[in-house]
């Protein structure tokens, strides 16, 4: 049901608003008449932090990754492991990654997985650029982090087949087992079988 | 935890969202990156036309409406009721009512209810202009339409005492009884009991 407001300065924010995802026009509703009822420097500063953010975010010539400048601050960074490309799907993953704290190298935002069902194959993806930026050389590793996934997988296994014949370099990916914190009743089978297979030396988890 | 974006746009935008009623820091994220997926146009029309939505949008001289000009087009319209004021806590019951399509007055929007508990008491509202806006003449009723809470109560019996001594001018209040659609056994007590002691001639519901 379309509804008639009062004004058209409120029925456009109102339209504009409902476009955000998860927003439906009772929401952005309640959204504008907040905006109304705050300073209308606080309403301003919204609105621009917007327009600065469509604006004037670029993306990294390098990784894909968002950026200011031609290059990203990851990217630009010396004291990271060039050597070392983490493969991710989204720039969300990478702020994921990123405050973990535990990784130290680069990375290459695909934009995506591979999904037929979606109408995405790998042209859509960042997957020739990443290949070329592997054989231009000075990269010993590609770690594989992508969901855990059937489009995941899929993905994946195509980028290890197009990476495969590149020698001296390792292809790894994310580890798959129990989480943190998780109880052995409530783990999934699949799961549970996978972290009895790949199991670690006990040893080992007081070195990391 | 505050969390670093690789960019300060984003960071700013995601500070900026977040402030709306709702929001968190990761949905404003979400929010963030959708509008850098979508195009350009969209984040730029969004944000506009929340700083006109703030900058440009005023209130009805005369019942505080939200509107474009000195007087709403509630307030403008020669066709409606001017001598018949509904007096209703904010912007969106206005809404509410027009939309019901059954009303043809005009409104008195308080800006909220008497509530001791959070500060707000009579002169933080517009009860004065509209004791003064009655005062002034041509008003034969005056529909207090508040909040069936506690609050609004407290309020419609403050207004009902400050207009009390006006001669000829009838103060109603919105039917309280059960909602339409509802069963019996499933409507509270107090609704019910209200609704028993304020039935309505059977026949009246044929004629409106």
């Amino acid at each position: 049901m379309e509804q008639e407001y009062a004004s058209g300065l409120l029925e456009s924010a109102v339209r504009e608003l409902s476009r955000l995802p998860g927003v439906g026009r009772k929401t952005a509703l309640r959204l504008a008449l907040h905006i109304l009822r705050r300073d209308e420097s606080e309403g301003v500063a919204l609105g621009e932090s917007i327009i600065n953010l469509r604006r004037n975010i670029r993306y990294c010539g390098v990784c894909h990754n968002i950026s200011e400048s031609e290059v990203c601050e990851v990217c630009g960074n010396d004291r990271r492991d060039h050597s070392c490309v983490c493969v991710v799907e989204n720039v969300r993953d990478v702020m994921s990654i990123e405050n973990t704290g535990q990784y130290s190298g680069v990375y290459h935002v695909l934009g995506g997985v591979i999904s037929p069902m979606d109408g995405i194959g790998p042209d859509q993806l960042e997957i020739n650029s990443l290949v070329e930026r592997v054989k231009s050389g000075g990269i010993r590793e590609v770690i594989l982090a992508l969901a855990a996934t059937m489009e995941g997988d899929t993905t994946n296994f195509y980028i290890f087949r197009k990476l495969g014949g590149i020698p001296g370099l390792k292809i790894t990916q994310l580890a798959r087992g129990m989480a943190v914190g998780n109880e052995i009743e409530y783990t999934d089978e699949l799961t549970l079988g996978r972290s009895i297979l790949q199991r670690t030396l006990f040893s080992d988890s007081f070195n990391s």
